[in-house]
């Protein structure tokens, strides 16, 4: 032991500030990742406190530690998931390309994030169990992801890669199918996320390209072969 | 008053046995129906059944005359909507018609289940709130729902209506699309329910369609026109 200022630090029961700061964070993911296994294994409304601190060892006053509540948590792991998406958006937003390309990126990203967990809580739980704040974030959240499939649709209509139609529905339609990934996406399925993602962006929007375009994307992707027969 | 057992029958305060079974179902189903709305309005969790008696001005034990309990309700509520799911597929298995003529019948009338209140029953409520026996007659009627649209896909194949395509993930597409439905439709929104059926019809699946079909397919329908710019 010498006495310099570095390894007294080293000796102190405590950690170093930025260390500590760090365990944190480790800690209150972890608390995440475990909250929306959870949720999704037996529901917002079956799972307790006491389940989630149960299985990271630790005791429910320690969650306190980190999240003041249940619905805190849920909403954190939806935050994670918005993010995500959002990211996807500004990305796009600030590439170039048609709406078509636009929107067939969105499509892909979107889907990809629809198998982790944290996408599946984008459309998985209630945003009723939140508090009146954090339910307005998620909504005006939503909204945002809405007007960028409409945005992209209506980009291609004005450039040409896709022809006239509904803007609404349209986008409805896409953004339900994807959503539907969040429900029946299995991470153990014979299907690997890309995959879907892939088949999807050409899937959903066969009906929409232009005819000049409709003919590249009707054709089948090379990867549907490989994947047919097994989703989960 | 005469003597006759009629206008003995007609004084007697308790209705005669018909009538009481009439007003009882009448009774049952007003239930229903003021649940399955409160249920949409503030979610499962978020009713209770003193909600539901009070809007119904009865007594909550005056409920439990028709219901042993909340969970009871929310499965009959998804009883219906499944009820109406299953007529659709048992019509369209006894008419004729090629794989794509049923699967566009499937998606019109699907989709409009899903803008009924029952309908939405199907999936906006979370299947582990039922009790272990009905939570499996509501997954295996799930699964019937999704081997109809597998089937009609599979028979399109067979019959040279739909092009080869990976069926699972496109039946999960459509249902997906469909299934949304039941989250965003609003009954006072501007789109009625058969023009976003037929355009849905049309719509997913113009890229399944073979190719001497797809030119139908892909001509919007003479609705759309009318339609557009007015979802909600």
């Amino acid at each position: 032991m010498d006495g310099s200022p570095a390894s007294a630090a080293h000796q102190s029961p405590w950690m170093p500030f930025e260390s500590r700061r760090r365990a944190r964070d480790a800690k209150r993911e972890a608390v995440l990742r475990t909250a929306v296994q959870l949720f999704l294994e037996q529901g917002y409304h079956g799972t307790t406190l006491n389940d989630v601190a149960e299985r990271l060892n630790i005791t429910k006053p320690a969650l306190y530690n980190y999240f003041r509540g249940k619905d805190e948590i849920l909403y954190e792991c939806w935050a994670i998931g918005q993010e995500r998406v959002d990211d996807c958006i500004a990305e796009i937003d600030s590439g170039g390309g048609t709406g078509l390309t636009k929107l067939r990126k969105l499509i892909v990203r979107y889907a990809e994030v629809m198998t982790t967990d944290y996408g599946k809580s984008l459309v998985r739980f209630d945003v009723r169990d939140l508090t009146e704040h954090n339910r307005k974030i998620v909504r005006t959240a939503k909204k945002k992801i809405d007007r960028a499939f409409r945005a992209y649709i209506t980009d291609g209509i004005a450039d040409g890669s896709i022809r006239p139609c509904d803007i609404k529905l349209s986008a409805f339609a896409i953004a339900g199918s994807l959503n539907w990934i969040g429900h029946w996406y299995q991470p153990r399925g014979a299907l690997p996320a890309e995959e879907i993602a892939k088949e999807f962006a050409i899937r959903l929007t066969e009906g929409l390209a232009a005819k000049q375009l409709r003919k590249k994307a009707g054709k089948p992707p090379a990867s549907v072969k490989r994947v047919r027969g097994g989703t989960r």
